[in-house]
């Protein structure tokens, strides 16, 4: 079956720093009218980061949009035109002062396919490197390194302080391969 | 350590049907200040439902945001003071024609905390009842069932057709618990 809905008009509500917002107006599949409200995003990258010592590692930073620190796998938006694995590569400098030069494609998906064109690049890797001097982070950025046992990470889950979609996947993504 | 963002100045840009958007002016904990685009949401449901043959039940819908069709586990918006209990039942009743008195908690995410306050709670059941009539769907919605086993459910995955987080994490999950 065939759900398009085609839009008869397109508004910009809102032109921001991180995200814009616009209304459309959309033919249905049974000929009448709806609107659809729309938050364009540039889509980001997050990467599943194993050291040697078998530690998962995750950034602890404040959500303004919840009021809340959370506790996360180290992710960034993508610049214009970046590829994925660069953002990845940058954001796992800038975030953890890790390093690496072998980074696995895991999958990648939208987070609220309901009202945002937000995607994750989702990748992973075992082999970490310390860079010798840490990356500045964006000036209004401000993160500290958490390196966890898989375990410890499902009592953060069960804590609430693990409590977002991609870090939820990555858990259990890295459950499902066997990790203890 | 403390990120705290104190809130300088919170202004509201739009008011929608599904969502709000608001701009904060903060302080930093530098002292500095900047903004956060924050998209205010009401909170939504999935619910991973099984079969007595060992499918997941799946919804096709087509998803404005992304000008894309995509199969995704039942979910919905919550209704103001709706308990989510209620609204996991109600869409699974409305968008797969099932209804269950078993219903699991299984855990809640954010889905965008960088931008957004969306938070998902996931249930599972494996004890479905057809429904003898079957309930409407708001005006504006129109799905498709799918019954998948997992493998197939993976095919899709593969194939990009499932690609939004609470799905990819649906089937991590059944995959974790040992689920073929």
């Amino acid at each position: 079956m065939n759900f398009e809905e085609k839009t008869v008009h397109s508004k910009k509500i809102y032109d921001g720093k991180v995200i814009n917002l616009q209304l459309d107006e959309v033919t249905l599949p049974n000929g009448k009218t709806s609107s659809r409200e729309i938050v364009k995003h540039p889509g980001a990258v997050a990467v599943i980061a194993v050291t040697e010592n078998n530690k998962v590692i995750f950034v602890k930073q404040y959500r303004k949009a919840l009021e809340k620190t959370l506790v996360e796998i180290p992710a960034g938006k993508m610049e214009k035109d970046e590829p994925p694995e660069l953002t990845a590569v940058r954001e796992l400098e800038e975030e953890t002062g890790y390093t690496t030069e072998h980074l696995s494609f895991v999958t990648s998906f939208y987070t609220s396919p309901g009202f945002a064109d937000e995607i994750i690049y989702l990748y992973e890797t075992n082999q970490l490197k310390l860079l010798e001097e840490k990356k500045a982070l964006d000036e209004d950025e401000f993160v500290e390194l958490l390196e966890l046992s898989l375990t410890e990470a499902e009592e953060l889950v069960r804590d609430q302080q693990i409590h977002d979609a991609k870090t939820a996947f990555a858990i259990q993504y890295l459950k499902s391969k066997g990790m203890k």
